[in-house]
């Protein structure tokens, strides 16, 4: 069997354990954090430049992928991992967080791969067998169903995918998110039987879990999932509107998952969400958080206020200290905060480059620090060091 | 002594030579390529990122950093090679070019830095105590005089300074270039009065040769770097309006200029241009063109038609071998055709990093290729290999 999760520790005072998620391009230890490469390629960064930091999985984006350049021609090339010279574990979702937080129209805090925040609404219609959609990029119609999102997936390549699931913008009412999730169940199953029909042993598909804020509705969800033949298991849907509400939600859905499935949580990357939702047995996440974070001259640095520096301000004109001096990446250990302040005060890419260089090494790090300060069981005290 | 040009061979049927350049950061093989950091950084690549593509010196502009973020700065950080982290040779410029280019409006074929071609005049007054002009960046009013630019140009702390002279428009007649070139002169001997004043031993300057077309002005020019204690030679001033003019105007003043001191050309990069010139001993070079058409999705390639391809042609679209087979820089070992044309295609900065190393390596590649094939008086038939 080429995919595997081994649970290889479980922490005595919390659900936090420690795995081993093993896929035909190599096993990355969890926790872990995937790095959001959405059009085939992390912003700033090369694959080389990736590993070098530490990294070992990378997600790209289906929506994306599916309109520029395609999945055809990313097949022809070879897939998703030759086309951008990456030869580790990938990761790809299915699609349709983007098609329907695009399409609701600024829905999500973060709208991948464009930067723009308000923007017409591109969602022409839903219906039980798919959504109708326009391109962000030329407004051109596209159709994705479940059977279509897993066959571009396919196509692609990645090791680990995504059933197709709607996601709903976050104020609609109970009685949406339960007709909503139970679509989800429908377009989960048709994804599964997509899959089942050409599965060679390439790929494994993550079910789910949706239900927005409704403790019942995230039951159903949960079981639903947990009866199905899915390889792991996606914490999606509304999280709430608040990050206190966010773990309440999490801690709910995490303790009726299955169990031994690895589980994703979409979209959630900062240094607190991270040692809060890890005790709730999260195994990955996955956030455009560290590189787009670093393109705006914000560095990640693990104990600070906030947890990062803003090195656009005046203050690190003439810093000759490196961001973070007990950081091991190539940018603090090669260029001082003056200098990358400069960089950014006068919009050479470098600076991108080397902040985004440096906040991968920072994730990369701080998911060391949690895996280990699992094993030792000193996550508390860890969390202190990272989080003031 | 610290500075150092040894003429290690000389080609039996031409000027070319071969020859080390000893600086107190380090010795580069002659001739050789000085890449553009403009505002203390290459575009989009880092000091180590130039190194591994085998680059050996590195030229800044003082006018820009003079703007932001100031000499004083830059010296308090440790001069310029800390700053930026790049620990081999250094070469600064005067300052002149940009003013005097920028201030004219569009006279450069290439305005450095901000690659716009049409912008309001900003010099406002030329004297024979220097410069006045206005900032690109506020609008706010600066002047510079030989004085000052040397004393820019020791607190940036390169290794290798350059006087301070006019550059005239291309298109101004014989009268006006004598002025200014006399007036360049008297500058000269300003600028070699100041670098004496304080000169340590760390830093070395070239006087620059002007005259524009006209032979008589360049014997005088000629004649006056010779008699003056310079280290090295620059060739500036109008090179003509065509190839063939730039190629005779150079020729007459190799014929001319110290026969054992370094020679420079300005603003120079092309194969074609670079092999024709370095027939006539010019023993380094400098330009914007690799990293600047890196950034426009054109790769240099060793015989391409015109020296170059375009990445952005559909037809790369899904080609699946690398920009050069025979390049081994990270970019063509790591990466297909198909996939920078990509990058590009959805404006993804990791397009601009690969196809930069390449170019930048593909320039280093080039000049290794110059020096082994004068070694070997083949210089001909290698000139056939990289210029179709």
């Amino acid at each position: 069997m080429t995919f595997k999760f081994e649970i290889t520790h479980k922490a005595s005072q919390t659900r936090a354990r420690l795995g081993t998620l093993t896929t035909p391009h190599g096993a990355i230890d969890t926790p872990n954090f995937i790095f959001c490469g959405t059009k085939a390629a992390v912003k700033a960064l090369s694959p080389a430049q990736m590993r070098a930091a530490g990294s070992d999985i990378i997600l790209s984006n289906t929506y994306h992928l599916m309109l520029s350049p395609g999945a055809d021609l990313i097949a022809e090339m070879g897939g998703l991992h030759k086309f951008m010279g990456w030869d580790g574990p990938m990761f790809t979702d299915s699609g349709g967080f983007q098609i329907f937080s695009l399409g609701h129209g600024a829905v999500a805090d973060e709208i991948k791969g464009r930067g723009q925040m308000h923007r017409p609404k591109t969602i022409l219609k839903i219906t039980e067998a798919g959504a109708e959609f326009r391109s962000y990029i030329d407004g051109k119609k596209f159709f994705l169903s479940p059977e279509g999102s897993v066959d571009i997936q396919r196509k692609l390549g990645a090791d680990l995918i995504v059933q197709f699931d709607e996601c709903t913008p976050f104020h609609v009412d109970k009685e949406y998110t339960a007709r909503s999730m139970e679509m989800s169940m429908r377009w989960g199953d048709r994804s599964l039987a997509e899959h089942a029909r050409h599965n060679d042993g390439t790929q494994a598909m993550y079910g789910i879990v949706q239900g927005g804020v409704y403790e019942d509705l995230r039951k159903t969800s949960c079981d639903w999932t947990r009866d199905r033949p899915f390889f792991a298991t996606a914490v999606g849907g509304s999280l709430g509107a608040t990050k206190e509400q966010m773990y309440d939600v999490v801690a709910m859905t995490m303790a009726m998952v299955h169990p031994e499935r690895p589980v994703h949580l979409l979209g959630i990357g900062s240094f607190i969400d991270i040692f809060t939702n890890v005790r709730q047995g999260i195994d990955t996440f996955d956030c455009v958080s560290p590189t787009r974070m670093a393109r705006h001259g914000w560095a990640m640095v693990k104990g600070a206020e906030k947890e990062r520096m803003n090195i656009r301000n005046a203050t690190y004109r003439n810093d000759q200290d490196p961001i973070d001096e007990t950081c091991g990446c190539h940018a603090c250990k090669s260029h001082s905060r003056g200098y990358i302040h400069h960089l950014f005060k006068v919009s050479e890419l470098l600076g991108m480059q080397l902040l985004s260089i440096h906040n991968v090494f920072t994730m990369n790090r701080l998911m060391r620090d949690v895996r280990s300060s699992i094993a030792n069981d000193t996550l508390d005290a860890m969390q202190k060091e990272w989080v003031a």
